[in-house]
């Protein structure tokens, strides 16, 4: 049994962004969490509507935004401008004492520029290193962080960030510290057997059946990174992982997925 | 003499934010100002220009930006995400702990929807009360806060905020546990007794002098509104208050404007 205190840390994707019914109940959820926490939210489809309305076409690879100085420029002001700054006055409104971040402040989140043998991603970060100090001194002071997928190279330089790799690198550092669950909140109730079917959630997956059903083939190929992910997360000192709908945030008999070493 | 701690607040306005070289120089001069400080940046000509690029058709009474939904959403993105970041960034490359915030980061800066009896001035926020604990809070941890004129109501909505008035309204709010000394930067070595003049500066304009050249119509009209404000501020606690350009930061024998009660 740990000394440690708690922290709940929760990442929601665009699906959440995207429809403001669906986030105005997730954050309204999100407040009666009771305890430590930190919210790390996706970017959603309105950088790219942006992009678009001001003549920008957007590039992807791999499931991943190539981001020039253009792009840079737009995925800045829609995640740490326009969806960060509602999400805090949304949760200040619901007296959660909710602060946005991105990396580049109080230099929480340090990365560095993607260097990639054969594909130049642009103005993409891999995160480096947390701040985990002032971390900590924001947390114990009542303050809820809510983090973008915007981080720095501490040279000035802005850098886009994948959301789920912030999340886990904040519960990896955070793990220090405090006793981190990291909860994965997406549009499906979790990982699922047969993707076609909502209800064949696997409720439990530890290493050893992970591997399994990788060499089956039986994970869809877009949930791989987030599982590895998971378990990078669970051998460097995060104590519980769970994946599935918002609701299962609300409800602990909803059902999700619970990664296990 | 006072026990308080010193605070160095400065106001730079749209002639720095528009200019990237002299922006590096301004960021590069506040870095090397010692002690305690907070930097307050308006948000120059990107927001209009944004604005017009998708479309919207920026309205203006008497010099202030008339802020329906679309143009809120602009000014949040353009002030808190893409400048606010920037300079963020800018700073952390030049060893200075920055931290970027609206007023609904943290609850720093709550306002209230201007109700005027005429004009519909929209999402426009008039300050009501500054979160001096929490600023201190952050200040005493070696944070340096840098704040984008937008503000929030607590109830979920954002404001668009002048910036000046979060300048004074910081100073005022710090003064109780500081002694702040407010710096105006903007384009001009100071208040100039001849607007055609830019050797003609008032080094220093106490509230009677104020008063004869108001009498005399010598003050110009957008000067007015700057120069209240700083009489409001000193009338509530703030020690000392410098315009000029940004200069005077560095050189301490450059001309400039001291308002005195």
């Amino acid at each position: 049994m740990s000394n440690k205190k708690p922290l709940a840390i929760i990442k929601i994707g665009g699906n959440i962004i995207d429809d403001p019914t669906e986030l105005t109940h997730f954050l309204e959820d999100f407040s009666k969490i009771e305890g430590n926490k930190i919210l790390v939210h996706g970017g959603g489809k309105s950088a790219t509507k942006m992009a678009k309305s001001i003549g920008l076409v957007p590039q992807m690879i791999d499931g991943r935004r190539i981001t020039d100085q253009p792009m840079l420029d737009v995925v800045v002001m829609i995640y740490a401008g326009e969806i960060n700054k509602k999400i805090v006055a949304q949760l200040q409104a619901n007296n959660t004492n909710a602060m946005g971040f991105s990396g580049a402040d109080g230099n929480l989140i340090q990365s560095t520029k993607r260097n990639h043998p054969t594909i130049d991603y642009g103005f993409v970060g891999d995160v480096q290193k947390v701040n985990t100090a002032l971390l900590e001194t924001l947390i114990n002071n009542g303050i809820v962080p809510v983090f973008c997928a915007i981080t720095h190279d501490k040279k000035g330089q802005l850098l886009n960030t994948n959301a789920d790799s912030i999340a886990s690198e904040l519960a990896i550092a955070a793990s220090e510290v405090f006793d981190v669950t990291l909860n994965y909140c997406f549009e499906k109730a979790g990982v699922l057997a047969d993707v076609d079917d909502e209800n064949s959630v696997i409720q439990q997956i530890n290493s050893v059946l992970y591997s399994k059903l990788k060499e089956e083939g039986a994970i869809h190929s877009g949930m791989i990174p987030k599982l590895d992910n998971c378990f990078n997360s669970l051998s460097k000192g995060v104590q519980k992982i769970k994946i599935g709908h918002h609701k299962m945030l609300k409800n602990v008999d909803a059902l999700c997925t619970s990664i296990e070493l």
